[in-house]
């Protein structure tokens, strides 16, 4: 199959779909009443003064009657949390706004809630294009709130990481035959992993405890009751490995107790020790907290996802912690 | 200042904001044969059959009297590396075409090089939009390439970090109770630095070096001649530190020669120490590549660009490494 100009309509697809874009949900109703709805990315904006928007629809698509006869339309730009929302209004033939809570809005069209944004639009303009139609929409009302948005690129969706104004350098510019930079992944890891651990540590000196016994304490607060072999089968990735000595010091510090009952010794969390992990549990989190509010809470998304992504393609094979038993 | 429904311009611009777009420049010739080209986040597909694509272009620019009079425009799809010529073109009044390579495309209008992507357009429609003119092109002909985009939010320029069809999942879910989790941002930088060092730590053992060990030979590669106090203020974030036995230990390996001719002793790198270094972080970057291969070099920039963030705004206050003294 071609278009008329030749192409390959996979590739030339693939080209377009180079050009990054929110995720929109347009809602309308029927003349008999009915709540419509389908996920757009050809929205886009156009005017300021007036307020005008426009988007495409398919002129095969169902719902091309309604937006050709009814004036009024919602755009809801999409959420990061709404990826599914936007999945089940891409679909066809299941009742799209069952069980969602709607708003009444300027018009009797739908407005979804917890969106990005949304723009209350009547149609201004519908202009031939293609296999297309294209609705310019006058913005009657239109909202917003600080949710993080969701984008499409290259057929999947996305998060941004969003680039100040300012270059982030950390550094002065190394020399042109040095081949240690700011820019190694691993220096870039190494440090943003340590600089992490800095309130941490003060909080385990605090605690008389070493890295190593943070990690035995958080691993037995997840799995208690394992032997020094599972235990060290889950923090052995950090170089760290737990020793008799070690878990010794902890049972005399009361942080641990030891159960005998099964053949080999087991060690569980005492009431102490969990109390411990807690305390250090809750510092990582006011740790994340404060770090989320420096970088906004969608690049924290972002790089929470990267960092899955690197650590599912680069596992070693490391045993599933919180794995049911 | 209002639109003409009363919005404050600078909100409502906001909120259109929060819709991502990639970023375009479309170029075109004058009657007379003059370059010109602007930048522009208002494009967007309309149609496969014909291919059609659109963008907007206000009415006072002064580059309207071309788009409306030649029929040929070229839209440029940007890459990660094409900011500054985003901003270039994005500004009036510089000659915007200085020393950039073009090419022949099948239109007199110029074809920049080194894009995402590139559509090489004649205007099917022009349509009125308000205080922009719709612009509705034909699509001759395009490329692409496999370089990154630039994205726009926010008044921002910005990365992607890409979701994979599937939920990345590193393990299972955790109870409900369970307050360690693997979203915790702490223990995803822990497992990724610690995954990352997986393959130099073997390096290291063939080296008979510890992970000490390589955080001084990287600081000496990059500043040599270092008293001890002078390396353990680049490492003591690491919270190993270096001691005059460790250092003892990699003179008697013959890696560090001490200096003495400036009062305090000060640590040089041998020719051996130099090398050993280099392979270090050699194998650190085919890790890298690894990753990149991997993740996608458009999300690779991205995680690099969010631990840059991250630790700017979570430094502990560390002396710049790579300062020239």
């Amino acid at each position: 199959m071609t278009t008329q100009k030749g192409f390959d309509p996979q590739d030339f697809r693939a080209a377009l779909g180079t050009f990054t874009t929110g995720v929109t949900i347009i809602t309308a109703r029927t003349a008999s009443g009915e709540p419509i709805g389908i996920t757009a990315n050809s929205f886009n904006s156009v005017s300021l003064n007036p307020p005008l928007v426009l988007w495409s629809l398919a002129k095969n698509a169902r719902s091309l009657d309604t937006f050709l006869t009814t004036r009024h339309w919602n755009v809801h730009v999409l959420s990061i949390d709404q990826e599914a929302l936007s999945g089940r209004f891409a679909r066809q033939g299941e009742d799209k706004f069952a069980g969602l809570e709607t708003e009444e809005g300027v018009s009797k069209a739908p407005l979804l809630t917890d969106c990005t944004a949304r723009f209350q639009c009547r149609t201004a303009f519908s202009y031939e294009g293609g296999d297309h139609v294209i609705f310019v929409g006058e913005v009657l009302a239109y909202d917003r709130s600080s949710r993080p948005p969701l984008v499409y690129q290259g057929g999947q969706y996305a998060l941004t990481a969003r680039k100040p104004r300012e270059e982030v350098r950390l550094a002065s510019a190394p020399p042109p035959d040095c081949s240690y930079t700011e820019d190694l992944l691993g220096y870039l890891l190494g440090r943003s992993h340590y600089q992490m651990l800095h309130a941490l540590r003060q909080l385990l000196d605090t605690q008389a405890l070493d890295e190593r016994s943070f990690f035995v304490l958080s691993v037995l607060s997840i799995r208690d009751g394992l032997t020094l072999d599972e235990i060290n089968a889950f923090i052995g990735y950090t170089g760290l490995l737990a020793t008799t000595d070690s878990m010794n010091a902890l049972e005399a510090q009361r942080l641990v107790a030891v159960e005998t009952g099964y053949g080999a010794l087991r060690y569980v969390l005492t009431a102490d020790g969990r109390e411990a992990s807690l305390r250090q549990i809750a510092l990582a989190k006011a740790v994340e907290e404060d770090i989320a509010s420096r970088l906004g809470p969608g690049d924290v998304m972002a790089l929470k996802l990267l960092l899955k992504r690197l650590i599912a393609s680069s596992n070693p094979g490391m045993p599933d912690l919180w794995a049911p038993r």
